[in-house]
């Protein structure tokens, strides 16, 4: 069924009120469009998990600092309608940018200090105030729901479930596995700014990863010498510039002293202009159970 | 009907969940306790336009600096359950600090820069943060509701309402009048430190008030001449020691060059150690109809 286009904030308050008045539990999928089969397993997953999915488009401005690709970030709407049609999504919410902020200014920032000033973070210092602040007026919007978030964006995860806590915010927040291309990529939706060069050298981020686990798995328990392996492995890519590369506690982001059973690979390159992030969640010791 | 106390989040939330799948409107104060008739007017406002009236009794670590009143705020809750019975108060929600914070640390903040760093804010410079991430957070317990807020704490008020517009949280805002002692003192619960002497020069924030009004209704359009105004007013009481007096617009809290329609005056002072605010809304043209 062709999903229903909602570009008011009333109209999809008013259609969510009657399916929760009607005992229909909600499941929630934000985006900024360009949607490729990361969102549509999002989108499979609310599904599964819900009777009604409602799915948002909204390139969100404050979370692009001036210098960065809010001009040129794509977009494709009716591709992207036809990935939530054969998704199951029922909502389609694509609000204006006036719909969204009609005070032009936005006065009011939420924000989870620790967990925004690292990382991801330290190379986009507005970056996760702004998708706070826009995931949270998109819950006040949306309502009780269930929410899901690709684990990709891993720090926006960890940042999410902080504000959600921190916030009691009645959203249960779901996160979900990477989706990769074949060659091991993981898919965003800037991928499509690499040249063909830059995609086929991309996969490098990858086997860094791969290589952080290898070692982990060797037991290899030093933070700083995991970080190596990695760091190694791409600078054997010439056309791969390093932004970081870090082995982190899943929950704080904060680097250990030494690495316990849960970590957390981390890893940011340019290729070309372009920045991609991937990461690996990595347990060193077998689960008892 | 002594009001239903409530100490748990969820168990909160369930109550208020079954009277709205019931059709019952919610009206909530948000309070910090040692309740007076300031906190009575905003509970009879809530009970006159609601079906079901909560207060809240929370005193928010997070709105006190290190060295401000948090540990000797007074607290008297016996006082406060009769003041709910005998207005109209069906569920007195009273978490402990573990309850609303149960990880301790909050890493989570919701601020409205500008309307936050002037006036109280340039005073208490921590203060509005702490108060838009505890009021953000009982809202999203609450729920869709109607909060009432007194016109006392003018600058709350102009940034509870901000924050509310920009993340579209369900709750609409209403503001009441300031609730005065027969001399003439703004009803606060932090007039119980005033010695008695203190207490009787306490007047002297309404009568610069009174003085600003008559000199914007003589005619008065500059804001300095009208703050000077009330600033020799305080200077003639010696026990009172002013922080600061403004003359601003209402919605920008800023101060204009010249004066308009609609002006907010803003006064706080201290009284021995007690910091007292008061303000005053005047409108300097008839209104036309």
């Amino acid at each position: 069924m062709t999903p229903q286009l909602v570009t008011t904030i009333a109209e999809l308050r008013s259609l969510l009120d009657r399916h929760r008045a009607a005992g229909r539990s909600i499941g929630f999928v934000p985006t900024m469009g360009f949607l490729h089969d990361g969102h549509g397993s999002l989108m499979r997953a609310a599904d599964h998990d819900n009777d009604i999915v409602v799915v948002s488009i909204f390139v969100n401005p404050l979370q692009f600092a001036p210098d960065e690709d809010l001009a040129s970030y794509p977009r494709d709407l009716d591709h992207d309608r036809e990935v939530a049609r054969s998704n199951g999504v029922d909502l389609l919410f694509v609000p204006a940018v006036e719909e969204m902020y009609p005070q032009g200014e936005v006065l009011t920032s939420v924000s989870v200090a620790e967990l925004s000033a690292r990382w991801d973070g330290a190379s986009r210092p507005t970056h996760f105030t702004g998708v706070a602040t826009v995931v949270s007026k998109l819950f006040n919007i949306v309502g009780t729901c269930r929410a899901y978030f690709g684990r990709k964006d891993v720090q926006q995860l960890a940042i999410i479930r902080r504000m959600v806590a921190d916030l009691s915010i009645p959203v249960e927040v779901v996160g979900c596995p990477i989706i990769r291309e074949h060659d091991g990529l993981a898919m965003s939706s800037r991928n499509i700014y690499l040249s063909a060069e830059d995609r086929a050298a991309a996969v490098v981020l990858r086997r860094a990863l791969d290589a952080g686990e290898q070692a982990l798995y060797a037991g290899e328990r030093d933070p700083a010498a995991v970080a190596k392996v990695m760091t190694d492995v791409v600078a054997a890519e010439p056309r791969a510039r390093i932004d970081y590369v870090a082995v982190v506690d899943p929950l704080t982001l904060a680097t250990p002293d030494r690495i316990g059973a849960e970590t957390q690979l981390l890893i940011a390159a340019f290729l070309g202009q372009t920045r991609l992030i991937d990461n690996a969640a990595v347990r060193t010791r077998p689960e008892s159970s």
